[in-house]
């Protein structure tokens, strides 16, 4: 017993040292960003000067130049362009216009889902039918469906307390509605946005097709139109008419952009750092994902600037087409094993650019319980919950391979009245919320960094 | 040894059905907050309809009309009027001109500091002397002062992560520099707002004179214009020229609003929750304090809609005068006292309309841990933080006499960016944040409620 009492109160000391000098060094990495952080300013040229970029055009190509110099700029040893060739889906002019009364036509914002095609510019004139989710679908015959524009009235779960959660509820729709309406000769589908917003704003998103259904279109329509249209359906079947003319048009050339701060122990072995680069093409990505990109910037400038030697590699990936194709992150992880390099974390911040207030992490239990222990140390903080279990798209391939990810959980609560609508825009971010976000990460890549020794390598 | 070990897995399995049972009801009280709850649309018509209220004019005497009906819609039992003479505070007309180039005058947006005396309507031309703090003040001879015009340039601190902790840092310059300035004969004071906000905003609030000292004029002015001020003051002492016209009127009689929820076993012991009804006179007062008052209100509508027997009676008091005066907090508990009214519990909502991360505790440290036991049941809400020790201004009276308080903590980061500005409107409240907000108070109203029996209570 003598032994096990010594013992104790040694062990106990040791830890409680450790985590002072860590306590200290995290307040000193809070001071410089919160003081003397560049991710807001950033974030304001990213979003005003080149705005929404999505993938294959021409701000997004502004954007990689862009975060080449801003890395630069921050003090990476070196930057450098990662090729990826990804889609370019292009909206071209859109439009609803629904006969609310039977007899004129109104015009309601509209955004057709993103890798859908369109009416090919021709008017598309059919009559609405109002399903509320895909139960109710599934019981409709075709004879009822067929020929007709039908409206998915599933609503965003307001209670649902997690909006991340409500939105793996309702993407859904996005996601699946159009090929179920294809398979019984729908003429096209209208959802209500997958947003939580009290408002009238559409919100974009991929959808896909199903190997083999025909290309209907697909749109979304703001929640307070949806409201609308709900109410008359009660009654009628609505006459629409819409025209769009989205559609892919060649894959383009495109890059990731990747930053290094080398580590002086281990400078093989690499700690990631991301966001994406890309956004839908409406608003301008300011949370989604323009905030994870000057927080992750941000993480390396901290260290540049305060001259903290790290002993493993830091990288700062820029991933391109997270929104639509995730080439970007699977081109990463393709030139990472095909050049065998050893990765010991990766870390992505794209859920917003809102309060921290923890990390998801997708990685081994062992390796969890030593995340964990740093939790006195994130505390002052607001960064309390490590029980998530989301890491990031652009880094999901090098989880699938066993390397241990994090992703950076800020407050979800307004995220989706903004996400991928005209809503997302930099007067819609906080400087200090943005700015408590990128010194959650530093800390924790920081900590990682010392105390990889203890944790169990992982191979790959 | 074997009792023991049968005892403490008996305490488990009690206790875990409690709080399963307990952990129903909170989600019951979420849903139905989330989904039908009336607290954003309640705030939409106080900040649209009537918007700023300060107190004793006549925005003031609307919303306490609108209080007391929407509180008998919301299901009280009853709804009363609860006289209070407040001060009332007239800014009129004001303005602030700076010779930046030594020849051309430009208007800087200001506000007068509450409680404070204008230039009767007077021109008043000086220099404006710059100082970083109190102390290089106390430094300064009375020659240098004199006459002058003097700039308190101190920055509300972004390296305290907890925003209410810089608040209480820097607000000292709005309540002190005025009376460290006359002492010396100054002519005027200018102190750069107290705000985190990266913007121009002037923000108000109160200020004070000392006893004997002579009543200056003291204005603020937004970050952007400090920032300018404070660089042409390290070459020159500028001209300046301020009209103003911000003086006491009478006082007027105003009201607290009061309903009441009755309770079932012990009607007459009370538990109170509320906001105030006053702001200031920008903005339209949606965070501080509309956000408080529609979430007291959501908390009686929530039991009242759901039948929710209360042991004890809830009181909801929408106070007046909380910004320059706390007459209404007084007014309260001069009649709680001389009623011999027994209250067991007070509540506060008064930081903001953002997301719910705790509750400050104000009570012993007995209580502290009944209410700390119930923790688990607010995690899935992201409701974490029992260990500040702030309730609020109003309910500061009765906690002083040791009724035990409490206190919302929502979020913290971008209160201050709007806090007394005219960014503080409507627009800038998140509908979920909000609803989390009444859902958590209504939450710790109903876990008090339930739980009191095993509190030893309190008398006063």
């Amino acid at each position: 017993m003598k032994k096990i009492l010594l013992f104790f109160p040694f062990l106990f000391v040791t830890v409680s040292f450790a985590q002072k000098q860590d306590s200290i060094t995290l307040k000193s990495f809070s001071d410089e960003i919160m003081l003397r952080g560049n991710c807001y300013e950033d974030l304001r040229v990213l979003t005003k000067t080149i705005g929404h970029r999505l993938s294959g055009t021409e701000a997004a190509a502004k954007a990689v130049t862009w975060a080449k110099k801003t890395l630069e700029n921050a003090g990476a040893d070196s930057v450098w362009l990662q090729p990826a060739l990804v889609p370019k889906w292009v909206r071209g002019t859109e439009s609803l216009k629904i006969s609310f009364n039977g007899n004129d036509f109104e015009n309601i914002p509209l955004l057709s889902l993103g890798n859908t095609e369109g009416t090919g510019g021709k008017a598309l004139n059919a009559q609405i039918v109002r399903v509320p989710d895909l139960e109710a679908f599934a019981e409709m015959t075709e004879m009822q469906v067929k020929g007709k524009i039908i409206f998915f009235d599933y609503h965003f779960r307001q209670d649902i307390i997690n909006t991340f959660e409500g939105y793996g509820d309702a993407v859904i729709y996005r996601w699946k509605a159009v090929n179920e309406a294809t398979r019984k000769n729908a003429a096209a589908v209208i959802i209500r946005s997958v947003s939580t917003g009290p408002d009238d704003q559409p919100h974009a998103g991929s959808s896909h097709y199903d190997d083999g259904v025909q290309h209907i279109p697909a749109v979304a329509i703001g929640n307070l139109s949806a409201d609308r249209l709900a109410e008359i359906c009660r009654n009628k079947q609505p006459n629409a008419t819409l025209i769009s003319n989205c559609k892919f048009e060649q894959p383009v050339l495109s890059y990731n952009v990747i930053a290094e701060y080398r580590g002086m122990e281990k400078p093989n072995e690499y700690m990631v750092v991301g966001g994406h680069l890309d956004s839908w093409d409406v608003g301008e990505g300011a949370h989604d994902d323009g905030a994870g990109i000057v927080q992750s910037i941000e993480v390396l400038r901290t260290f540049s600037r305060m001259k903290i030697p790290l002993k493993h590699t830091l990288r700062i990936v820029c991933f391109m087409n997270e929104e639509n194709g995730m080439k970007g992150g699977l081109a990463y992880n393709d030139s990472a094993m095909s050049h065998n390099e050893k990765h010991i974390f990766a870390l992505e911040s794209d859920a917003g650019g809102f309060s921290p207030r923890g990390f998801g992490l997708e990685m081994k239990d062992s390796l969890k319980l030593v995340v964990k222990s740093w939790k006195n140390l994130f505390l002052p903080y607001g960064v309390y919950d490590f029980e998530q279990e989301d890491s990031g798209v652009d880094i999901s391939p090098l989880v699938k391979r066993g390397i241990p990810g994090a992703g950076l959980l800020p407050d979800s609560q307004r995220y989706f009245d903004l996400h991928h609508s005209d809503n997302d825009v930099f007067e819609a971010i906080s400087q200090r919320e943005l700015k408590l976000g990128a010194f959650a990460m530093t800390a924790l890549i920081y900590l990682v960094d010392q105390n990889f020794q203890s944790i169990k390598p992982i191979n790959n």
